[in-house]
């Protein structure tokens, strides 16, 4: 039997997570964020109360079959309406989501009805049925610098020029999708990351059904690290910060393996302390060559291989039973 | 090999003829109607230059495949987004079908895969494939009862409280689809009606091409009649007058058969002299309970026997080899 490979995150981030994945094993599902409120997934959940669906449309679209039906409805729900009207800006797909949500009221049951329509073999699943907010305590904003400023939105965190120090989700502790707390127990290998790390990759262990199923799962866990720092929340963040902010806001989670860019880390003497930090999440670094040579983004063959290693090095430890699904325990980390 | 049959019409008439068709064979294709002005499909020609959806959705909620996905979407794509925001009242439909002719730049391509996501095993095509307008000549608005005045838009005629004298499609001489013209030319029955007569029915007359597809095809042409006299555009019309107002707008018009809900004309009076008038077209008619009774709807399935008597009668001059398009000819009768 192939692999089952459960990739969290959102945005372009999931997206190369995903389009690497599916070259591993048709069993790919895909836990998204549901925090957005910037562009047409803030117009529809302004308008619809709906979990915005942007980053569950490039999800489905990531996913779609390779086949001419499935590439040509993954251009179809990807196409932003045109014009200067009511519709203009609105992918597609945005509003085929708002639509199913409407007719099926359950945005599980609306992701798989439009997967089926892009021969989807794997599942796209909202981490949290709800539409939720992100909040953020910002440093530098203020004339005093130890003073943080709250800064609520996702538009407006990814976007500060003042520095990210803690994001909660609102409301707090949501609920997990169940289906996606099965997909990670019943996982192979479980990838975090990469992407905007304070609105796509940290929300996911601020669920605390999420955050216990990825400890609990006997699943291998990889974090994949950004290439290059973004402008905005993460301006300026070493690899190591990376790690230093997610232990931060989840201090039990550990994972197996940290997947870091070669030509990102080239020095010895930082692969050394990058290793030194992943010891204290129990972490093994793997080096690779991940990104597209000349681009800022990561290629899929290369991501796909890479994420191969990792899953092969934890198959001896492959659950042989189905393992149970954990009890939610409530975590204090996203309190306030 | 089951029946082709083509109907011809729009809105709520011709879902009627489709969900009647159905029952009969396999082979049905729609060909609807592109001139409504009104509701969301208005508000989507003025948007985005689209051939307004309404009808063509509608066309194909009802020829959706009789299988829980298919009825599925049917439901789905008849859905009107709620709330009060810049979607409210847009079918999901409409939107698909939208969004579809943004991608694939063609309204008849559009169709086809929006209907393969319907299960259609028939088709539903735009008899002509860019958007029209109507204009009417409009008695009784005037002082002088001999005044006619000029209305414009499918809206404003369907709704007058003036008598409707009668009507061209602008621009004049529009092209026809071609699919629409070769489904004409290949099918054993073609119906035309029921609907809004002025802005449903007679508008396919007035495209030259189809209008010589209809007199050139082999096939058996059936013309059903409204079951009541709608408000507006023909308030107050007999059975009688629908059909000199159809053959006032297409002088060389003929059909075969004239479906006539008995329960309408009741008197041997009346019938005969419907009878009179039907033969001037060349026509029988066939007195059928097609209504559902206690209702102002046709019966699908009293409608779909009535069809098949029809057909039947048509079976001997069924084409033995595969006939030839036709010449499109110039008529005259739409031009101003």
């Amino acid at each position: 039997m192939s692999a089952r490979i459960v990739a969290l995150g959102g945005g372009h981030g999931l997206y190369a997570t995903l389009s690497a994945a599916r070259r591993l094993t048709p069993h790919v599902t895909a836990v998204v964020t549901v925090a957005d409120d910037g562009g047409s997934s803030g117009r529809l959940r302004n308008e619809l109360d709906v979990v915005p669906p942007g980053d569950l449309r490039m999800a489905l679209a990531a996913l779609a079959a390779d086949t001419p039906h499935g590439q040509l409805w993954a251009t179809i729900i990807q196409h932003r309406f045109g014009g200067s009207g009511a519709l203009a800006g609105h992918p597609i797909g945005n509003l085929m989501l708002a639509g199913l949500n409407e007719v099926l009221a359950d945005p599980v049951a609306a992701l798989d009805e439009l997967g089926r329509v892009l021969g989807l073999k794997g599942r796209v699943l909202p981490m949290c049925p709800i539409a939720l907010q992100i909040e953020a305590d910002v440093g530098g904003l203020e004339t005093d610098p130890r003073m943080s400023r709250v800064i609520r939105g996702q538009v407006g965190i990814a976007t500060t020029v003042g520095k990210v120090r803690r994001v909660r989700l609102l409301p707090g502790n949501p609920p997990a999708t169940r289906q996606a707390v099965d997909a990670i127990m019943a996982a192979d290998l479980v990838v975090l990351g990469p992407g905007s790390w304070f609105t796509s990759v940290i929300p996911h262990v601020l669920v605390p059904q999420l955050a216990a199923a990825l400890q609990a799962t006997q699943a291998r866990r990889a974090l994949v690290l950004n290439l290059v720092s973004e402008p905005g929340e993460t301006a300026g963040f070493s690899a190591e910060r990376h790690l230093h902010v997610l232990a931060q806001h989840a201090p039990g989670f550990r994972v197996h393996d940290i997947v870091v860019d070669a030509a990102s880390v080239p020095s010895e003497r930082e692969r050394e302390q990058l290793r030194r930090t992943a010891a204290t999440l129990d972490a093994a670094v793997e080096f690779s060559d991940v990104s597209r040579p000349g681009t800022p983004l990561h290629d899929p063959a290369r991501l796909a291989a890479a994420l191969d290693r990792v899953r092969l090095r934890g198959s001896t430890a492959a659950p042989t039973v189905e393992p149970t699904i954990p009890t939610p325990t409530v975590r204090s980390v996203d309190e306030r």
